[in-house]
């Protein structure tokens, strides 16, 4: 498959609501070196976890779109409830890859046969990892908990604190009872606060964070399509759809450096759209 | 002053970004009987309390068209961030009334001298309490504590829980070591947790919740302008930007009553303003 230089020289986008995306876009440079990356976290509309489909899917669409007339070569939806909610009413002709099914695929490789998945009310409420699951492995016992506190808690910074660690065990506690062998962190704010998951889950429980199975896929995807840069492309890029210091401080914290954010306008995008 | 009989009959229109800004209309319910009320929840893009001042005016203008295109004859902006970032920014024909102003004046007429304010990050940062309150008493000392769990924890519907009482325990410890006497919750959810801050605060700090101080405002607003309803409205209205078992819990929980909710789409509003 022969595909212009110019396409394989774009940038793969990569889109999450926030800034737990970034936990993706990590696990893809490492995994892709020679590509760049062009994130988008659309913080004006943040959060999506606890918005309906409808609302999700429109979002989901403008961010897509967004990227697209960036030029991008590719489509990562690094947020769990959008690749739940959203993927399913996107339209693009782009290659797009969500988090669902690459972290589905994961814990049906590694569960003994009985998983837990912790996630935002709205990636919960979709059934979404259980129907993946279920789809690769018809005898899986799935249970899944909605965890809405994990996402404050990250962003106000308390990443090893006496509050979280009460909120994570009591998230935790029905899924323990239950017995499950491996827990899938079905949000990409959650692989921030795995030591603390890992500690209350203990050594018998298997974790799954999706960024690194995504990063995997994306790879062997864009290989495989012609799509691969060859050699090194320019730096990575971080636009958010708001300003604000929580962003740069979780950013620095997710990527190990300080990250510059161009500000974007989507609504002008979504007007003009209608035009 | 005579204003036509058909404006008198307008609605009172409230916004909040979400549930919260119930506990405002609840209170103008209780000052103003004959009175209807239309109340939209911005919940499709709450919260705005971790947003920039530009997002949140951006937000509160579309808010603002949506009532006045649906014919309410004032509005009460009754949520503390919008109040504290946007309405010098709001263009309107319509008379608003915003929830900082009149909380600080009544923090002003109870306090001995050392005002705390509890608030979102963005309504703390706005400095807005803090205007206020010294434009009343240039003398006063105000301390500001921004409490970015407390919105999640009310949604949860954690009201009196341990890791709650932590949580407000923590936000609260700066402010009692500075011995203020007085203590503003300035954020509509906060009156939800009035019971526990309370508890923590003890019985020698007054607790102001602008709710009462801005049903007065209005009520006097509106005599005065020759705006008040002379016989009794219609029903009480409830508008949405998205959907979810969340609002109407707390809905419920605020109201002490069932709601029906209308689904609206501000993006068309927006949309339109711009052709």
């Amino acid at each position: 498959m022969t595909v212009p230089a110019r396409v394989r020289r774009g940038a793969i986008g990569v889109f999450d609501s926030g800034v737990g995306g970034l936990t993706v876009a990590a696990a893809l440079s490492r995994a892709l070196p020679r590509e760049h990356i062009l994130y988008l976290g659309d913080t004006a509309r943040l959060p999506y976890g606890t918005k309906s489909e409808q609302t999700v899917a429109r979002y989901t669409q403008t961010n897509v779109d967004f990227l697209a007339g960036r030029g991008v070569k590719a489509v990562v939806v690094a947020c769990n409830t959008a690749s739940a909610l959203a993927l399913p009413h996107l339209v693009t002709d782009l290659p797009v890859w969500g988090v669902i099914e690459p972290g589905a695929r994961r814990a049906a490789e590694v569960t003994r046969g009985r998983v837990g998945i912790l996630a935002t009310e709205s990636t919960v409420r979709s059934g979404a990892y259980a129907r993946a699951l279920h789809a690769r492995r018809a005898d899986l016992e799935v249970l899944s908990q909605p965890c809405p506190l994990l996402v404050p808690l990250v962003e106000e910074g308390w990443f090893d604190d006496p509050v979280t660690r009460q909120v994570v065990e009591r998230y935790l506690a029905p899924l323990l009872e239950r017995e499950v062998d491996t827990l899938v962190l079905g949000c990409t704010h959650y692989p921030l606060l795995a030591p603390l998951i890992a500690e209350f889950a203990g050594p018998g429980i298997t974790l799954v964070d999706s960024a690194a199975a995504v990063a995997a896929e994306v790879a062997a995807g864009l290989a495989g399509a012609g799509l691969a840069a060859t050699v090194r492309q320019g730096e990575d890029h971080v636009c958010v759809t708001d300003v604000g210091e929580r962003f740069e401080r979780l950013a620095r914290e997710i990527l190990q450096r300080p990250t510059r954010l161009e500000l974007v306008d989507l609504g002008e995008t979504e007007r003009e759209g209608v035009r």
